[in-house]
């Protein structure tokens, strides 16, 4: 068996796939989207390109062994709360990493990917994934799902990548759960400035300006013009990236 | 609409749902369940007895308005590790109740319901439940899925509910989800002494003892009877408690 | 020397005594107990009973060696600052459980039992022991004193057992420190409805509700028909339970 | 009245008394203390202390109204686990400070005293009581008792002041609970070098070494030749010293 | 005054500049840099871009005001101590930032800037910025150092920036701090495979493994080759970013 | 080499050094320091005494070998932020000063002294040291700067020492750095009754007053009379008691 879903396996089964196995927890969030995507957008997302980067890998000759575990559908969104999220500060998403991580390496794995669906974990991951390094004898491998396809993929890396709540996201969820966009979406009149958080005013640097989320109304482009046919075949993409990636970290950590 | 699944909703459908809605929290656990269940178990029951509760609710007038969460799938399991887990710590679990309830009421609702799988998760939620009803003008609920049937049900009360991953749970499973059980599910030789966390030297005493889960070798009871029959009217049972407790919930706190 | 304290012990006889003995650690609080009852009620009662319990044990022969810690005067009351309490934290108490516990098992024992006199120490009282019994080879127990009582006593286990300065502890004071209690206590006119806490809609259900301990003014019944008598019988048979659950602790633990 | 114990009160008395009284916190340490001094010297030496200041108050005249709170029976004494000790980390004292003050102040009072028993937890009462000051509109006073004595006493300041389990607390043991201590009190090695931390190689400065205390067996100073009558004199001294600094403190923070 | 250190001030001037003022906070690192570069090079090289910077600010016309902190001298390195470093938690220099910001906008800051010298403090100084821009009413600003050159500045960007003790920083320190680089730097022989967490195996994926700064003998690429001249103008190309970086903070956040 | 800076070490010459030398580690603050001394006024002063004390030191034969860290310029100041400080929480510096001593021993040191210049630094310092020694196999000083004269040296021991921005710390920046004092230092009108942290009510006793410091306006005597002469002596004195306190620490702990 080479794909297997942690929930669904005897512990025995766990600890003899920890011995050659990868195991990869998906994280996203719960958070507002704008008045058109739903508030799992992320973690569905996650679950849409790990579902599709799975199915690739199940094609290949040879492909590693990969645990799914169940996702974690909360993030770190507390920039989202002054319109609806279910929000871990960061420490709390940081504990729960670490538990995870820990409890993978008791179970008996030395091999663990964690792939990400939300911006506002991406920190939280990198230190997560950093420390657990520090303190095992383990490989630990972190992504976001948007940032793995590679130059050569056909729908290539749109500007507004991921962007929150705008065209891409948009786009992918017309491809992945249609009947959860509500349509027809609205135009977003161009919001001036645009987020700082989005459009620094230098490049390289980060500036965070208090209650600029609410100021640009949640999203930061106009997803009107979203595709679902763009959106699947970024999807598509975005899953032979990640089976890539997975492939490679297999071979880089064996 | 008077069931939703938060995943799904915008933000506005979040806000509009919490002015007189319930906020439905299931949580589980990943841990094992001797040879013959999955990991998943505790979750997999809550999320099943939930569904059916939900069902009944969903045929009654008037029920109240539900919003379910997505269930968190990670418990605490630390007692269980000595096999395999993904556990949270209690800190770590206690601050993500804090968070999601936390979350919750800055989204605007002031009802919320966690229901329980996994028996390590007990005190924490009862800690998580009391502490914030001190904090915010909410009235906040808490129950485990197996405590919630009356007298009156037809399948009764069995001596050894819940246990862990013995008769109970498996009947449940046998009924919920039997392509997840490893049959024939082999007979267990009886421990001596029983377990002491399952069986005190007095009643009313707690005794934990350092290496008691891997001295009865991670279950509590003989399985080999279980039944689905008898595992399916339980389920009944025990999602017919709910969707009373639910209805008893809202009456008590509007 | 079979019982001892250690607050009067060289650190000698403390290192001897916990080779083979059960170090007894009493833990109460200071909160309000509506009008006619002292702050400290939980703790005297607990104490109380652990008295009245060693001297039991004193009388039979073979008794197991016991080494009674000072009482933890402070328990987790945050319910009752509303009118007045010295009040831990859920996390400062339970960082007290564990320091204590560490020391203990430093110092030499491997047998350490909590006995509790407030609701509101139950939850963190457990999730201490089981966190200590994993960390450290040890057997460790915990139990609140109204609960260990078995069926064939002479006093019965009334209804509002304990509830809160209500008939039960208003029975055991005027027991144990009649002094303290201010008569003729007065009726209490009934709360409508009953506190959800103490009286939850549904069986099996715990309900948090803010502001409900003030609402029903501090106290769970009616203390008025508080009985010397009947609480001193009340008091010896919840001794004899606790010299009953030593013994069987002893024996479970060697 | 002008004196009372918190766990004596009712809740309305406590509030009464907290318009106008001091509330005193009493702490102390369970931990060795050599071969022939109990484990709860410092707790039953403050406590006697203050026993006898409040008594030298209970004969004046507007003596100010004082609430004693029941004593922490444990402090911080890592350093004394070596032998044996029951003792709080720094964090977990420091948190039960920070909580019995905020529960003082949310309970009425805006005036409080903590008298300590043990040198190990001068820095840490300090820092709790510099860090309240700063949070709420209190004034909070702290001392250890042996340092309260004024120059015009009759017993005056031994050098060995207050040294740990030498003649100094050995002579206040003698008077204050004699059948507690070990006699005859054998007489000490001195140990060569004398024990950094009580004999610091530079004037002001600290120096702490591992495995000090367990070279210095456990003490600082020869207790053989303790006295009961000089120990009565400077409990006295230390009473009077303690009264007069509740008089001052009730006089600078009216 | 347009520039001045926030420790030569009075408190009053430093109430007076927060105003207007941008408060600029460098923050480094202690940690090994191979046999060539001294430990405290990162704080070295940010204390140096940002004295350039400010230089260029100060020809200029109208240029923000900026008050600046002394330097934070140690960073997060733990992946540096199995050579030699001084170095913070996550979470400790996580809590330094933020009592820092806090502290500042309690002295009247609204606007901060912090200027990061050490790759590995990176994600923490982006939570503790978006953290902290939720909390208050502020804007606030991070970058790295080598991240702020524009396209058009002269000395173009290395491959290898900033790479760790290699031909970036080497090439810096010449230009800076020439006499603190043992000389000549010797060449390092090539590591197979390179370090994971400097090229991962997919474009877009984190990987890190156990001791792998170790395995590359703590350093990511050849510095023999370091050139002071190239150094001076990296440097001074930097400094004009950050300078520029500083005006445009200035004007968004106005 | 006997004398080196950290920051300016590759770091086998740290590790080289950490065989036989001691690590100093100055520790300052950035606070208010009423109208006319510098905010940085604390650690300016301990890096002044520290470099004369290693010039004394540099002028004798066999001199211990010193490894200065750089000063950690924040300090523990919450009672200046009513007028402008940069404060550590207790916890935060705390943290900080176990991160560096953990990383010192990580890095092979056995001999640590911290020398402070800020008087609320002191509890939190003495705290570390004392936990760090229990910890690991060190000798680990600490001292503030003014402690450290002995009872010969010229200068004498001012009763206004150290004070907060008084006649003593504007003496000694006189002295130190006269570019940064405001001249002419106001006279200060006497404050009535003086701060109570200051001038305790009763010898030996500690009182803590909330708005004590802003009701004192930030310092604790008159500065008119400071005098550039006396403080230059004053700085000798303590830097050579400095100078033979690290000569005692290395005796007392090779």
């Amino acid at each position: 068996m080479s794909q297997s879903r942690l929930t669904e396996l005897t512990w025995r089964e766990v600890r003899r796939a920890g011995e050659q196995g990868i195991a990869v927890l998906p994280i996203g969030s719960q958070e507002q989207h704008a008045g058109h995507l739903p508030m799992g957008t992320d973690t569905l997302l996650v679950e849409e390109v790990l579902d599709r980067a799975l199915a690739v890998l199940d094609q290949e000759p040879s492909a590693p062994e990969v645990v799914r575990l169940p996702a974690l559908p909360f993030g770190h969104s507390p920039h989202h709360l002054f319109a609806a999220a279910v929000s871990l500060s960061a420490a709390t998403l940081g504990a729960v990493l670490d538990d995870v991580l820990d409890s993978l390496v008791t179970s008996g794995y030395r091999r663990v990917m964690v792939v990400n669906g939300h911006g506002g974990n991406d920190e939280i991951m990198r230190l997560a994934v950093k420390r657990f390094a520090l303190r095992a004898r383990v490989t630990v491998a972190a992504c976001s799902y948007w940032t793995l396809t590679a130059g050569e993929d056909e729908a290539g890396r749109p500007d507004v990548t991921p962007g929150h709540a705008g065209w891409f996201e948009t786009s992918l969820m017309l491809a992945a759960r249609p009947e959860l966009v509500r349509t027809p979406v609205p135009a977003r009149t161009p919001v001036e400035p645009p987020p700082l958080f989005d459009h620094p005013p230098h490049p390289g640097l980060t500036v965070e300006r208090h209650g600029e989320w609410e100021r640009v109304d949640g999203s930061t482009d106009d997803a009107s013009g979203a595709d679902a046919d763009r959106g699947g075949r970024l999807l598509d993409d975005r899953a032979r990236g990640l089976a890539r990636a997975i492939r490679a970290f297999d071979a880089a950590s064996r």
